[in-house]
């Protein structure tokens, strides 16, 4: 192999040419999608260049997204390097009319398709339950059960089991966010650690900001907490817009309680927001005296790189209230989340303790076993190992057989995809059409307060087997048979 | 013996002068508490009386609480019969004007004792662990997490877990209301599901009626609502006044969003209602169109006789929303209550699914296993045989060490006592006083909205030991010192 056998110019840096060569190959198709490619030092030798120069083009190509590391094993080429199609332009919503969130009718629907076992469940956001550590978790609770039998059936009160507060505590660590046990209460996973923060922040009337295309189970809360919601709008890449953010909060001055916003991995987008970007929404909101709520339970499922850091390390006035759980990664059905409220913590302890007392004890006492003892970096390793193939085989289906114009997310992390059809094509139809096909999907609609979004759809990537395949063929042609009508 | 020995009119029935003729054994101390009385068939003999005329004495002397029945073992006198003081008067409140909460310290207060393992707890309603069937419960938890690995970690969604459900709906038949698993809502704990139900029923600014003196999380609870409660009064006999309930209803025409009452064995006056009052207070909000809201946490722990009925089961129109939970006799830690909400059942699970997505999978598999397969009712029979006899010997030392003057409930069900101490006592410095001593109460200023039952405390017993007696002798004897100065 030979450096100059590529069209990159003579003149541009050496690192910059092995880099290109590499691109090339993969474009190419000789290095494909999952397969590894040459180590350092090999292609040093076969180029005849440096380490450093090798080292400096791998570099470039991940930033690039072109390869990943993996530890211990070398660099890969992305799967993301399928035949995807563009990605979706959110529309621009209007940003100084807060509008009242109505319950809607589909939020409903949709529910009801969770209990129903005949449809595949691609439209809620449902681990991969065969990559979770089942059987290990479960022994964990069982021996919890048996070492620690008083306090398996004790309360465990807020803030929480201690030994699971320092489990996280430690954690924190790696999302650059050194927080002490003390500063953590246990919830029943992060759902409740976010309805337990809107209703400290809040009392019915005010306003919320939220990013928007938005989880739709937030903004049924917000609904139901009598709140109203303020969406800023969001891209696909960058997360929330800091400077319509800092518009909205101007012309709203006043009425915006809190700002609840997912910035690495969004949901639906899978969105992951610059640290700089972080630090300014922080300091935004410090500025304007606005709580931010952050969720965070997509942090640990990067799809290539490192785990990103939480908005919450940029903090220094405890103006965050960070929110997560293990529902993602361990066990959904567990339900142990957490939330580090900074200066509301006090409040927090207190609404957890009148409106539900505490969080079950034994599922707390087994992850705190899993994470001190269970391998909880390796196991996150491996899923986002699987992730990272799957959610761009789905999209890549998707690009195939979905009506032209289609658009999909390219996700940093997290396994959901948002895919913005032409816009003749409505996404409640094809979620009732694809239902008599056996299919649940989550339409655009429930992800905004008005019928936005209704040419999108959110799907569920974690599995990836041939009935999903399917039913991505099945819910392409249905889509296209709106455009024929 | 002989029938004539007693003071009893020669006119009286014969069964009256047998049933006086035991009363007099007890009273004088010849048959002591916790004994068992002659069986029928040897006392007939004895008197020369009919089986019949005994049967209809002692069931007698069981409505006047001198004896009570234990199956397949015969009559035993009631340990109640010990010296009591007099029971409380609940002090009237104003009817037509409800007061806004205002979250209070003592709250705060108290709850941070609770995680202080130095202190007696004595002011928390946590049931006696060492009664609670922890081996057994913990032994399902962990066979369930074996023999369920999957359903174990993955959400069980709203309604809940259905096998637990239909346990449930099968036990509903012991207090009088035969359920189906179609109607149950399963919720992480009683909190929740009052917590739920008050979401559900009303906005800020409305009214609920509740009981006073009442359980103060929900007092707390009402008050992060930015609901006002109209407080109710309640006899320690009887529960909820139904004309002061009828009077405010009136008054309040159309402000009182719903009715929160806790009929059998109040928190905390251990009051039973009976069932007439039950149906005639069912009857009276489903007249004026409130809600009921019915906790029923501490129905299954009657002092004596059988399980008493339910509100919900004179409901004909879907208007009462039936709370209870397994946290008082099996697991507080589990968090595994329930809710069977009538008409309102799809907005209690649209506010679970959105306030916190489900409840724990393995303890509701844990619970339904025991009730399915555990020996729930013989547990049962052992839990209330113990507090049976604890209950008195604490309100007995009780009368004992305290000042003269005070009073104490005489609680039909659960484990709690409420103490009225005269006038000049004041709780919370006795709270104050009590915890330097290594002793937490609960002030009875927790269980109103303004300061009202200055002089009362709820203590819990539900551990009768060498401790928990000396706690009494050491709050006697702090309240006597205030008395003093």
């Amino acid at each position: 192999m030979s450096i100059h056998s590529t069209q990159t110019s003579i003149d541009a840096p050496l690192y910059e040419q092995v880099a290109n060569r590499i691109c090339y190959l993969i474009k190419q198709g000789t290095l494909r999608p999952g397969e590894k490619v040459p180590s350092i030092r090999s292609l040093s030798k076969q180029l005849q260049v440096s380490i450093n120069t090798v080292k400096e083009a791998y570099s470039q190509l991940e930033d690039r997204q072109f390869i990943e590391a993996r530890p211990q094993s070398g660099y890969y080429v992305r799967a993301q390097q399928l035949n995807l199609p563009s990605e979706p332009i959110v529309d621009r919503p209007a940003l100084d009319r807060p509008a009242a969130v109505t319950i809607n009718n589909v939020y409903g629907l949709v529910m009801r398709d969770l209990l129903n076992p005949n449809l595949l469940q691609l439209g809620i956001a449902n681990p991969n339950a065969e990559l979770l550590p089942t059987t290990k978790l479960n022994r964990m609770l069982a021996r919890a059960a048996r070492l620690h039998p008083l306090q398996a059936v004790s309360y465990e009160l807020p803030p929480g089991n201690l030994r699971l507060r320092q489990q996280i505590a430690q954690r924190t660590l790696e999302s650059s966010c050194a927080l002490s046990p003390d500063e953590i209460v246990i919830t029943s996973g992060c759902v409740e650690a976010v309805s337990l923060a809107l209703r400290a922040l809040c009392k019915p009337g005010d306003t919320v900001a939220i990013e928007t295309p938005f989880y739709f189970n937030f903004i049924q809360l917000i609904a139901e907490l009598g709140l109203k919601a303020l969406e800023i709008p969001a891209s696909p890449r960058g997360g929330i817009s800091l400077e319509a953010l800092d518009y909205a909060l101007t012309s709203n001055q006043g009425d915006v309680k809190a700002c609840l916003v997912i910035p690495n991995f969004n949901n639906p987008l899978g969105s992951l927001m610059a640290d700089e970007d972080k630090q300014k929404l922080v300091a935004l909101l410090t500025k304007h005296q606005v709580p931010l709520i952050e969720d965070d339970i997509y942090g640990d499922l990067p799809l290539s790189g490192k785990r990103p850091s939480v908005a919450k390390s940029f903090d220094t006035s405890g103006n965050v209230l960070l929110c997560s759980s293990f529902s993602k990664t361990l066990a959904p059905g567990y339900r142990v989340g957490w939330i580090a409220a900074g200066r509301y913590q006090e409040r927090i302890e207190h609404g957890k303790m009148i409106s539900g007392v505490a969080t079950a004890s034994p599922t707390q006492l087994a992850i705190g076993e899993f994470l001190a003892t269970g391998g909880y970096e390796h196991h996150l390793r491996t899923l986002c190992r699987h992730y990272a193939r799957m959610v761009p085989l789905m999209a890549d289906a998707i690009s195939r057989h979905f009506p032209a114009g289609t658009r999909v997310s390219r996700p940093q992390g997290g396994f959901l995809l948002w895919v913005e059809m032409p816009h003749q094509i409505n996404a409640l139809r094809l979620y009732e059409a694809a239902r008599t096909c056996g299919i649940s999907i989550a339409p655009g609609h429930l992800f905004s307060l008005e019928g936005k979004f209704s040419n999108c759809i959110r799907l569920n990537a974690a599995c990836w087997n041939s009935c999903v395949e399917a039913a991505i063929i099945t819910l392409g042609r249905l889509a296209g048979e709106q455009l024929e009508n």
